[in-house]
């Protein structure tokens, strides 16, 4: 089975060595081109073109930055759109909208091809791991002809029927670490103010029903008030806001995750955007008196 | 090692069935003496008030149902109070306010005797399993002569320092857990106007960084609108209320848990504070009633 | 001076016939055009298309129902666009949104055209005393050659700034009315449920330093559980959204009018977006229907 | 008609004066009787107990500054009880919590006397001017007999029924107030950050249906930053606390008021307790970044 990845980002790239690894013939193509030195030690193919990698594969999944970029490598000069036809399958793997993902299903289609939009929730290790899990919306049939490379590239695929789905799972679960993220941080501080040691917190909180591995992960860092950017702040704001659109469109009354939201803004007022999301709780550490 | 038991509710029997198991010789005393049978087969010494517990045991764990009932067994006539001594210890497991724990821990401290406050995390099954959380504080020498029997009645006990913080970690405990609750219950309806699966959804959470025991017990049953209650609603928010107070005190903003004690009170409102607290899940599923 | 004036629906009506009484010349164009008959006896003159007017008229006024409408009577076939031209002056008092808006504004300018956008503060009564607040902004000269319109049209005009601040300023304004509107509503459910007389809260807040037209208005009324729409509640929700949203660009936390917009949009979610904006009373009202 | 006047305050000043001069026979005491040398050189006499003043006078009007003070002169050696008898009245316009209200109505009716609760709305200004609004409770012909009075002090008076209904009222308006004042914080801030004036907000809703006194008054100064305590925060905070309180009791859900609530305890963990209540405005305007 002959696999075309466009995009080796940190996520791409540990995607396309799995591949590889699992014994997949695998041909990348990236803006730029050096980055697919390592790849082609693993035993890849490069093309200069998306369209050349459409041409050459029966499938090709890309992992992109961001809309802008997804979009730029279906629609512009050389792209996905010039060798996309009837018998190919496109899978795009990258986190954008559902209106970013609605184009370019539309344009693939409009072309005889197939497409299925598969944002992944897990970051780096997880994909380095192959432990993954597929939102996956779109044509089922290439869904099922994509069973064996989602196997190996994640621990767990959905499929969840038309394109957009995908995206909109991913808004729900953010939403809802979002309110969880916050939860925590109140109770950190109201434990701490309180007389208690926020260290212990986390460790009853640890072997309770409410146990997870983000309080697990975040909490003590939480503690020292350190944020490294493992998800950027500003990302988990505007997921929220879009889950928060999401449920306006629907008349759904959202007051937990609106809370929320407004502490995550509080926290971009702050200038914390590029820290981690974890970086909401400066909103309830810093208390400093007005001039 | 001589154990007195005062309290043979649900809780209560779980932990003195343990601790006879475990080898230890206990002493048991409930209201309604006729509960003591079953205790009494296991090997079990009974007496017939609280004083005369006391008096056989150098140390007495109490487990009952509220405020009152713990006031009670010390205050009243053939109480604990008049046989607590010095050399004697009481260490009070029911889940009580600060005030009441300090009211007791003060009368027992006057008398010579040791006082422990030790408020469980966890129900009826980890009771019965020996899985218990034990937030104690009061008198450390008291707390370190008690490992072997938290060791029999608990996965981990905790020594929280001074009287008192043992019903605030509860409380913090809680309040994270009623944002928690609150944030699925948004991201079920969320999936479920959106038109996703809730059920897929509770799959996907389950495989992410913040799947944890809570959602996937409570999950499903919300998605069916049923709500047997396990920790009834009415306590959940009384228990965030508290918790607020106690941030008011110290000046603590906490916008997501007030916003989450506003559809707890909401819930309320419509007559739901006897189911249990997922019940809060109806205040979004709005116009109609619950089945 | 001659005055064009395009849309004659409550408002527009209300306002051209303050014009034609206060001496202006008045040539008028609705789309339907039979509703021009009384200005007719009035003395306005007609036309029969927006370009007519536009080309006779050194002024043109817009006051039309929706964005759409907006962009319509200047970008359509006999639209404003086609006769638009240096020395001419088109002055929207529409409510649009900051991005139709500035389309209208580019295009008029482009031809050479001056342009303000002019929003009110008001409905009905107001239009037809002459007492509207009119919220202008765009090419300042023409908003000074208008002065003499305004001060028939309005009992206050403003001069904003750059196109786009007028709907800015009515996005603030009615914010705040929303968060104030929730305010009155949970203070009359609160005196009702403590034992307290809801009408007498209404003379209590007469008196006090928060008095203020819009609850004497609506209050009794509300009282009443009686909504007829002066302001539908899902245009008051709308702009909510977008006054948060414009507060997301800006990176302003605004958690009391978060709290607002979720309860707004929670009487939505009951079915209420087509009545009066009080109608956001009911979702406290609770399980009872609104009459 | 003779009146007692017990506490002579920055309000009971004003308000005695006022009796004085409408021609009532005033006899004053206050605990630093030095305060009470103006009062002389208008006429009141002036005993040197409360217990004294209630011997003298059929009514006795008490204006204190909180609730220990309230209870002092009633409870203590030389106080109100030792000379409260069938026949004499006793009316208290501090402003104090319903518990409160209650012990002292319920010593006051066991000594066969007549009691009435009386907050004020209203500061030191219409407390000189005669501009009260007073929310009366308890003995009804108490308050029948008191028009007179009442009619000197304030613009109007209310009787509400049942001791603690006027506790309750000022309550819920404060509640109100509260809200609002978080409203217009926002509002200001939305405007400022996204290109408008704030002082030309202020006065566009000076011409708007929700304009009031308060954001005529606080409004200037809180673009000034400047917060000249005319009702500390603390009390403003203290007073959502006990609203919400009431409202929990009741099953209220208040999510507004509950979100303003926490917006004050941010104020109150930024040290600006003592600062007036619209110093709420800080936690918007504060935005520094953490360490």
């Amino acid at each position: 089975m002959e696999i075309g990845f466009l995009g080796l980002g940190i996520m791409g790239k540990a995607i396309s060595v799995n591949l590889l690894r699992s014994g997949f013939k695998v041909t990348v193509w990236n803006r730029t081109l050096s980055k697919c030195g390592e790849l082609l030690d693993l035993g890849a193919s490069v093309e200069e073109t998306p369209a050349a990698v459409i041409k050459k594969c029966k499938y090709t999944i890309a992992m992109l930055s961001d809309p802008v970029a997804a979009l730029s490598v279906v629609f512009d000069k050389d792209g996905v759109l010039e060798q996309i036809s009837s018998g190919k399958g496109y899978i795009d793997m990258s986190t954008v909208d559902a209106d970013t993902s609605s184009k370019i299903s539309e344009a693939i289609l409009a072309k005889g091809g197939d497409f299925l939009e598969a944002p992944v929730s897990g970051s780096k290790k997880p994909a380095e791991d192959g432990q993954l899990v597929i939102l996956a919306a779109g044509v089922q049939a290439l869904y099922n002809e994509m069973i064996p490379v989602f196997n190996v590239v994640g621990k767990k695929s959905f499929y969840l029927g038309q394109v957009g789905n995908g995206a909109k799972m991913k808004l729900v679960v953010n939403m809802i670490m979002g309110s969880m993220m916050n939860a925590l941080s109140e109770g950190l501080i109201l434990a701490d103010r309180s007389g208690l040691e926020p260290k212990v917190l986390l460790d009853v909180l640890d072997l309770a029903a409410i146990a997870n591995p983000m309080f697990k992960l975040k909490g003590p860092a939480m503690i020292e008030r350190n944020y490294p950017p493992a998800f950027p702040l500003k990302h988990q704001q505007k997921d929220m806001r879009l889950a928060l659109a999401l449920g306006d469109e629907n008349a759904v009354s959202m007051p937990v995750a609106a809370a929320a939201n407004e502490a995550f803004k509080k926290a971009r007022s702050l200038g914390l955007g590029d820290l981690d999301f974890s970086a909401v709780h400066e909103t309830l550490e810093a208390a400093k008196p007005p001039h």
